[in-house]
């Protein structure tokens, strides 16, 4: 059975007029050496694909899909892991990404709710053997369920702690089934909602020793994803304990586990903490843990995660060109963290909106790596910061002087002159790469 | 003599690797029947081009130009005409916006300056007559000088308010000297600091009070140039009174002088408001305002004015497709309201920023231009609403139908199914049009 | 049967260590001539205080009240009215305010809805009748269903402007049946989420033809309520069409509809806005619009509606200061809406929240009332602004000089010495103010 | 001779009506066994101070101080340090901070600079000596000067690298010979514009080599005050490397320098970077790093650094809890970095701001002292968490459990019952502390 009329999406370049093609993103197009796909490892959010019903804090459903179409919850989970397939081969989407409970409904306790997991793991794997989608990663979703009101990880509750590690457990042990290269931890309710009744340095504390006994049973159950932790300023607490990429780095350096770990940046919500998406993703290169992208945008006039399809091309090009500049994303991929908007209800829509997602990657992608080839930007670092490769400079690197030697050379020599920083030409060079890429 | 190494910018289309020249701006170029450079009417702003020098509130200067190489202030107000006319020249835009105090230094008393301001006005009618170039529009600066502490039109002093009157006259009559095509109106100081120790119904009295005697003055002297408010919601003061479109009609319709003014809207002030520049433009249209354009950009992640040269090509893209289907800017223009950034401090830099300025909104136009004549976005519209083009729909529209007819249709009919607004797919398209530009 | 263990709230004073007890307000002492309850006129939100179950977008429900203790959906509907008038009685809050659908569930038609709601009205007219407590105010919800996806009078779809119409109609109908002082228009989906399928000039005009029948219908049916129309500024759509009190105004203005309506300020839509709450009622005033308010707060670093209750000194004072300045709220009142923070999930807590906004409201009542007792803010001003009393001010004010006779005022005068402001000073008296007011 | 006409200032109690007292700040009043001195270690801003005029970057100053009555740069420089040994003595400021550039004019080449320097430090410690008011911090300016356009530490030009250690070097060495108890690092420039021109990698690199000189350095002449850096995430720079508390103690553990440096939290930072005053002390309590306190606030409305005076109680008050909590600012203290509001432009001015500013303080210690006497918050806390004192939850905490057996926990005993936050109870007792405090 089918549950959308399109039929399978193909490249077919830039110019097309047809709503239901690629124009840019061209799966095994070779670029800097590596095919398109290899380069983006897009991946399906299972959430906002097959659960999410169009429901804001101001309204209720508006996407009443075919899939849902019936009272038994657990015939739905199976006909939404149908639809999912169907969707993820008919977009060539080669991985999808999960939360314990988008794919299965919680069951009356603990144990019902694992077996309810474990019939529905054993649809997705046989969906997987048929069309060879893979799992990008698993997560545990321990912020929706009153339960972590006041937290999971970080609960005033101990017992929640003991349910949230539980669950945890069983949402690695299902993505270990399935094969996930990576396990997410986001941290929904890891916050605070005020100071006046908070011990931040005990929660913190747990969230160490959480993540610690994650790290020793991974390694009990040869568990060998990647661990990647998820900034988010703030929503749904006033103020997340994972703010950004800066936040989260001080957080493993002072628990000892930077080895284990690294980060899955989302576009948005790094600029709900005040920075661009390039930025956290050049914070994570420079220091070595960039582990994975959720690829979406914000609106910058919005204080909220509105989640949007990414379709700024400047996002996308800056955060692939630094993802080239790191090495690619190895274990990691660009996972669609993306709902379509309210008013897109159609099933059409969650077609032209992944369209629009991997066609601006894809855009981003090669404007990035003509910009590399170049070496547009590359070459004017290289001469701007060229006074460190020789002289005092380099005798600043290489830790041959201090504070009396600096100061005698001032004395001496003054300052160089400086040269502009050119701002404005590489942005119209930006411009100028991005209008000619079709070429 | 010269100021510029520079040789005159020439388009050489948007493969061309020298910086110094246009990729998109061919001024005599036809777009949808008219010329780019009729289209564009760009103009440079005399203050962030002449007379700044790279201040901030944290640091001084970094630009030492060479036409300020005197210590004479008057001597240094003609070099400054001299290179600004070269300027112009050299980078083919043919007008420029200016405030009195740009032009000419302040005397020790009102007479003084105004004696000032008449000699170098005649050097700038001398340099206008030899280059072509024209007067966009001219102001006040009633907002830099200590007096204007507390405002000027809404200052609390009245002795303060007579001086800005007798400013705005002397301003309004240099203008009319120059041929400006329009006055603007900026209130740099009229807001409050604090509401505890104002009274805002007297000073927006007082603010209208002032803007009825210029009326009555431009009449008296039969300066037929456009009157324009610029909003903005705050900087330098906590909270200015002209916030954005909305509170600028609202003001005008209260005061009965709509039919006297039209609105300069600034990018960066559109988005300090929480508005996109394409909504001020959009507001702007369908109350036939739209006067002009301070063309620039913020940064989205910073809270201050930073009136940076317009590079983002969504931006200019939909400020000029409101501008296209306002039926053009009239006798407005798109003035840079645009300072190079402070570390962009060589002379160099003003060419390679206009160029990034000039290109972005050119390559804008053309996108815009596709789009409307492909009628992308005007047909999905269309259709989009065409339920008010018969039935009930046409009755609500002509007026024939009030909650009793309503009700009666809406108990018998219910309500026709909704389609999907298509966010993704147009934002999609957008993005297609920008990169196929260049064919 | 009582919902609440909560013994009926009693002023005991501001040292009172009774969590359930209130500190200051004191619904029969007399302030400036007035009572505490005829100067605050509080009113309970039917919505978040019955019907919200602590859901936001990352988690469902926290709290499961006693009152929803039945599957029926229609005798559910009528325990909400019990829980009620038992709340508001033990609270001494006078007045309540709804929409249509936090009353009766919807039914399958608009037939059945509407047979529903009046099954409703009759049991709270019994309850209103019992205990004396009155509505303030009645509005309908024609944002949440689907059908209004894209805006209800702002809509793309006809029918669904006739279906609003129809709500709205049945709305006022039930408002007036119970006595309702004023009547709400909160557009929750009117505005737009992209201009690139929007017109907004058909949109605001719809909007407008709707509130113009809305007049029509209130005058054919003898509603003699007070109009009112609630700016936001964003929330749930991108951008919506009433962004603030100046946006409104304009709106009014413009369609000729500002005798008939007045304006419903709240706190958190004000800050959203780029406003203080001040100067959201602060413009209201000067125009002559005061409606009613909605008492809330927002968090400063989020940027959502959160609707706290409202525990901030400094804005209740503030507001209240309007308040008074303005000659009272009239027909309006201060209408709570706002909710329990989702961890503040207990029954209780809908006590404990009340007591904080009506404490704070009362105390920002009796600091406002003593400042203007002591004109400690007016005679700042009177000083402020004597200028205008006399001479060339008063001319001005007068309307008896133009430019000529400024300048030439300007030319032999000058400019009188300013004085200072003294923002810090006056900030430091009001937290004077504050901490005196037990006095 | 005497700058100002003020007379001392002294505690005159809550109720004085003379705007020249203190209303809370009583400087030997015992609180907690310390006196109010002790507890507040006040200082004075030299730069906001002495030398601030007013401007802003759209206008030029508004103060025109009687001690800078004279063309002779050292000279007035010398007069500066009279009017401020005299504006603190009659204020009973008993420390100030400033740096370099404030005190002393910058010479044509650093030595002269440094020779200038020595000049005024002379005279400052004349006055120390005179008064008892000691240093409380020094630093230096390398964010000013054109030199540093690109960043001091973080400059791309290694000569500007150079010249900056020598100016710390030299500013450490004054703060040394005038005692200085603190020395401070803010990196005005340190951050970036765009990050198409930055090695963010080399640059932090960098950063770190200067922080390590200085610590060398000050071990080798024996300086023994402790080294603060202070965040800032923005302004001048688009993006400051300092960002916010996490991510200097990210940077400080990456680089292995967190033993030798401690934070200078200002509130206007904190709040320009999405986090609250107190969010960024208890942040540096809970990392054992508070270091000092610039003592200001911002306005929620406006993303730029406006570097009010402290005004509001509610951030006074949850700043001292988060204070006394650590344990005293040990050699840190409140120094006001602050400036008059450029409406505020009289000498006089200076005296009531800081009034309003130790006033709030002082008013904030009385209430955070009486909160933590009471046990309000600390019992609450208790309460809430004494699930992590037995049972599982001591188990968790003593790292006796891991996921296997916090799963057989979970499977047995399911979680026990959440009980609310209170954050509406807890904030209305907060507003009763404070309109008690005078009692």
């Amino acid at each position: 059975m089918s549950y959308f009329n399109v039929e399978k999406i193909s490249y077919e370049g830039p110019k097309s007029k047809n709503p239901f093609s690629f124009k840019y993103y061209n799966p095994d197009e070779i670029v800097l050496g590596k095919t398109m796909k290899e380069h983006c490892r897009f991946a399906m959010s299972y959430w906002h694909t097959l659960t999410y019903m169009g429901n804001d804090p101001f309204g209720g459903p508006t996407m009443f899909r075919p899939w849902d179409n019936t009272n038994d919850t657990m015939e739905k989970a199976i006909e939404r892991v149908h639809a999912a397939f169907e969707f993820m081969d008919k977009m060539q989407i080669p991985f999808f990404c999960f939360h314990d409970a988008d794919i299965a409904p919680r069951g009356k306790d603990l144990k019902e709710t694992n077996e309810r997991l474990d019939k529905i793991v054993a649809v997705i794997k046989e969906e997987m053997n048929r069309t060879g989608i893979k799992c990008l990663w698993g997560t545990t979703n321990a912020f929706g369920d009153d339960k972590f009101v006041h937290g999971a990880g970080t609960s005033c509750n101990a017992t929640v702690f003991a349910y949230a590690a539980a669950q945890i457990k069983k949402a690695m042990e299902i993505t270990k089934e399935l094969g996930g290269e990576n396990y997410v931890f986001w941290g929904g309710r890891e916050g605070y909602e005020t100071l006046l009744n908070t011990d931040t340095g005990l929660e913190l504390d747990n969230l160490a020793r959480l993540l610690k006994m994650a790290v020793d049973y991974a390694k009990e159950i040869g568990f060998t994803g990647q661990f990647l932790i998820e900034p988010k300023p703030m929503e749904p607490t006033k103020h997340q304990y994972d703010f950004d990429t800066a936040t989260v780095l001080s957080f493993l350096r002072k628990y000892d586990l930077l080895d284990s770990f690294k980060l899955n940046i989302e576009a948005n919500h790094a600029t709900l903490a005040g920075h661009t998406f390039q930025h956290e993703l050049n914070q994570c290169r420079i220091n070595g843990v960039l582990g994975s992208v959720d690829a979406n945008q914000g609106d910058p006039m919005l204080g909220w995660d509105t989640d949007q399809f990414p379709t700024n091309i400047y996002d996308t090009t800056l955060a692939m060109y630094e993802i080239l500049l790191a090495g690619g994303l190895g274990k990691g991929g660009l996972n669609f963290d993306s709902k379509v908007r309210r008013g897109s209800f159609e099933e059409d829509d969650l077609f032209l909106s992944y369209i629009a997602g991997m066609d601006t990657f894809a855009h981003g992608l090669k404007v990035a790596a003509a910009l590399l080839e170049d070496r547009v930007l590359e070459d004017f670092k290289a001469r701007r910061y060229a006074s460190y490769q020789e002289g005092i400079g380099k005798d600043i690197i290489d830790g041959k002087v201090g504070f009396k030697e600096l100061e005698a050379f001032a004395l001496s020599n003054g300052v160089t002159k400086n040269t502009s920083g050119r701002q404005e030409m590489l942005e119209s060079i930006l411009n100028q790469y991005i209008a000619n890429v079709n070429e």
